[in-house]
């Protein structure tokens, strides 16, 4: 916990400033002020009502942004001028009281970022007065949703490729617009990739970055008389090699005559065998070799092989290829017997086992399709689908009032699964005998809290029928003081990235396996107590209007 | 055309950067420097392979951007000892050429931005050392991509709820990240929407506001008692309502005991009551209610009239209601004859025309549904599904190279659709007699150009069996000079934003009724000269590997 203030750098993009919001929260906040019940206190809770991609689990992210974004919410005079032109019919008194606002009266209770989250349980608590709380709704919502899914949509990704796998996200090009791209690299971190392509989220963020050459590269080279710097130095430093397309051509000539590879392959293509001639020759110790531009098996992987044998011959050991398109599952075994031949025949320790990456509009379905075909990739670039969240491209968080001058609201609906829950509240998970969170519980703030060993009833918010007791083996507290106000209560510190990530991934290993199995996952239960679901209902029948069947 | 060179400011979003790119062009730009082939010359083609949406036609957005990207291209110096410490093993001399790189080389032709375009044919050529170049794929692509996707959901979204309903984009909180909302906000009003919800979006591009209240500001009132200001003046400033909200009581006592009304409501909800008088009061000029935080038809509706026709004793003419769940097309219907009703009822001239907004979760096939079952509606409020595209969610454009040292260059692959066209190419629009365009035409950069009354044989890229002859009575030009380099032709001009959607609109008018339609729609033609067909046929022959079947 941070006692002592410090000083909370702004949010990552500068784009988010207070005016990243929809105008009808400053025509509110003018009628609020006009109203003169700007001042008046409401607790607003940011949820999301259904988990994505047929899932029963969602990760929470992008908190850190929201708190910096508070921490520094000022408006700039310029701002206010372009308000007042847009606003044109308020009075000049509300444009000094915008000038005024900040957050420090407000106060943020939230779920830790990286936590695994479920429907209807407030990922964070928003109070303080009303109408510095509703300018919040648009930037909270827009940082949490995309933050969450993508972050979600990583811990998936993980999921079906297994712990074993490299995992690189490979997604700027195609991602929403630049910061879909920033975000995108660091909350698939989150989610648990290992690295990403984007240069600009490596710096910002101290991603590890991964990229070897494109088809374009390939393409470039027209022959081997184009290389001109033919020198290499061994790696130890020891000797120098003169001539080192030489080297390469002469593997590639033994491979040609190798008798167990005979008929796999006979002329490689020569431009591609200079490119990766070249690429070697700018990158000895990480030469990884991009192989479809012609023909996998009759060139690219021959090619490979010719250079990765002549740098072994120096000391140098290739990192491996990347397949780019094609039957990944043959071509990677394919692959991989050709290297387990090498390894054989010209008994270069560890060659079999070369990396094979593999990439191509991948997503969740066909790293399924991979395992169940049987493969032999080690590492998958991932872009588009992942980024995009293509399957389920948003996740749909609100942000409800839930109580106002200390006096409970509730938002109704005909469809109930957008009913809101009232009150200022506090959620718990309540843990089993085996070590697995069995359900999360929300109960009013002053009830007394679910403990340890204690028989509980936990019942559904809006279904009579569904209730379960249960006696917790642990009880965790969910949502903790990140920004406290004016109420001298602990702020929680911002933990750096790789802490969330670690979260993430402790929580992920923790859940129950059938709730996160793609088929079919058993719903994880939310519940309520008692006493508040019959608040709840007591609410409900007060404010619904009676009908008349007609 | 600008001779006079000007300064082109930066891009809108400060996070895109030279570093806003992947690692392995970092990579490959040191295996092109290392190999002395950096300064080589390559053309480069940006476009893609099929139009989203299961639509014909796409339209291009994100020019603009790349151009003020290209314009202000130039490392920091901390972006250069953030590359030193990720590429540890790359010469010094690399990061001082590195230091030294702007685009004063580098040579843009494009299609204008906000025109209607196709797959295949380059929206972007771009020309220039073959590092260089490369380092602008990704931002490149990244800009383009969702730019164009979004502005293509937009349009197809105008096309379907018809010229004259208005079109408001309310996306920025489902948007994936602050400058997905921003971009989004910008390309759907490129793409015929009028207005935004998103105040930083207007701010930067000066597109129209909209925006009114939300179910939170409705639940946030508990009774009129809370109105302590009940004054308000008359429209003309000539008399003075001491008690405005005994002047909208008054009026929904009237309401109930109107015949033609009788039944159709009892009691309103007092807390409904109290937020539209409070909103009435703050804006008297432009009072729009959200009509369904309790019951459309029992409460929302009496209680806005009430609102509206107190207004109307004053001189204020009401705006309208926003309908945001429920039956959108029974609702609009039943309002709008609620409206008549007092129209007539109570001679207020106009009042039958009421405006009424509908917005939740709305996308090209709910329109298409109102539009079929017959509504009222007079303006739609898009968000999720309009700014993520929901429905297709990237376009997946690509950046190919065609030509290095003026040699052409082909990239093949198994599918068909994969291949790259080659060459520095010249593309043409030729129109028929009704003035619709009937096909794209690409040529090599030195044939002789298609010319108006002549019979010119048009070819499929790749299938031997389609072609046709064109006798164009327009020929025009797609690619223009946007970025001249050091080559002295004319710089275009970037034009404002206004003028981009003007050409959007004028285009999308201008085409084919049945390119356009959303079910079944005609492909619209791409195609090459007889002599770049025969050119990409013989390339494809000498670089193909050629079988052996096993």
């Amino acid at each position: 916990m941070a006692t002592a203030p410090e000083v909370i750098r702004g949010t990552t993009n500068p784009m988010v400033t207070p005016i990243l919001t929809d105008l009808y929260q400053f025509t509110m906040a003018y009628a609020y002020w006009k109203a003169r019940k700007h001042h008046e206190r409401a607790v607003f809770d940011l949820y999301f009502r259904k988990s994505p991609f047929g899932g029963e689990y969602t990760v929470f992210g992008g908190l850190e942004e929201c708190i910096r974004f508070i921490a520094n919410f000022k408006f700039k005079e310029d701002d206010i001028s372009y308000l007042r032109s847009v606003m044109p019919t308020c009075e000049g008194g509300f444009f000094d009281y915008l000038r005024g606002i900040d957050c420090s009266d407000v106060e943020i209770y939230a779920i830790p970022e990286g936590s695994v989250v479920f429907p209807k349980v407030p990922l964070m608590i928003v109070e303080g007065p009303v109408a510095v709380v509703q300018l919040l709704e648009t930037p909270f919502v827009n940082l949490v949703n995309y933050a969450s899914l993508v972050t979600t949509n990583a811990a998936r990704h993980r999921f079906v490729a297994g712990k074993s796998k490299t995992l690189l996200e490979f997604g700027l090009r195609r991602a929403q617009g630049p910061d879909g791209g920033i975000s995108a690299s660091k909350y698939c971190y989150v989610g648990g990739f290992d690295a990403t392509s984007n240069v600009a989220a490596g710096k910002l963020f101290g991603i590890p970055l991964r990229g070897t050459h494109s088809h374009a590269f390939v393409s470039s080279f027209m022959s081997l008389d184009e290389i001109v710097d033919k020198e290499l130095k061994s790696c130890d430093g020891s000797r120098v090699c003169n001539d080192f397309v030489n080297l390469v051509q002469a593997w590639l000539r033994k491979l040609q005559f190798t008798d167990s590879l005979h008929g796999v392959f006979g002329e490689t293509n020569q431009s591609e065998l200079a490119a990766f001639t070249s690429y070697a020759l700018a990158f000895p110790k990480e030469f990884l070799a991009l192989v479809d531009t012609y023909d996998v098996i009759r060139s690219g992987i021959p090619n490979f092989c010719a250079v990765a044998l002549a740098l072994n011959d120096l000391g140098y050991k290739a990192s491996g290829i990347r397949l780019d398109s094609g039957d990944l599952a043959y071509l990677s075994i394919q692959a991989r017997k050709f290297f387990c031949t090498i390894e054989k025949e010209f008994i270069v320790s560890g060659f079999g086992r070369t990396l094979i990456t593999a990439s191509n509009d991948l997503n969740e379905e066909t790293l399924d399709h991979l395992n169940k075909q049987g493969h032999e990739v080690d590492s998958y670039g991932i872009g588009t689908y992942l980024v995009t969240c293509y399957s389920q491209a948003a996740l749909g968080c609100v942000f409800k009032l839930v109580e106002i001058n200390n006096q409970p609201r509730i938002k109704l609906s005909e469809d109930v699964t957008k009913v809101s829950i009232p009150c200022k509240k506090r959620c718990f998970r309540l843990y089993g005998r085996e070590g697995y969170p069995l359900v999360d519980m929300m109960t009013g703030e002053n009830e007394p809290p679910p403990k340890v060993g204690e028989r509980i009833l936990c019942r559904h918010p809006f279904s009579e029928s569904k209730r379960a007791y249960v006696v917790p083996q642990q009880v965790e507290e969910l949502l903790k003081c990140y920004w406290p106000g004016k109420s001298h209560k602990l702020r929680e510190e911002l933990p750096p990235l790789n802490k969330i990530r670690d979260r993430c991934l402790q929580q992920l290993e923790q859940m129950r396996p059938d709730h996160m199995r793609r088929l079919n996952p058993t719903p994880y239960k939310v519940s309520v107590s008692g006493k508040l679901y019959d608040f709840i209902h007591f609410l409900w029948l007060n404010e619904a209007p009676v009908g008349e069947l007609q």
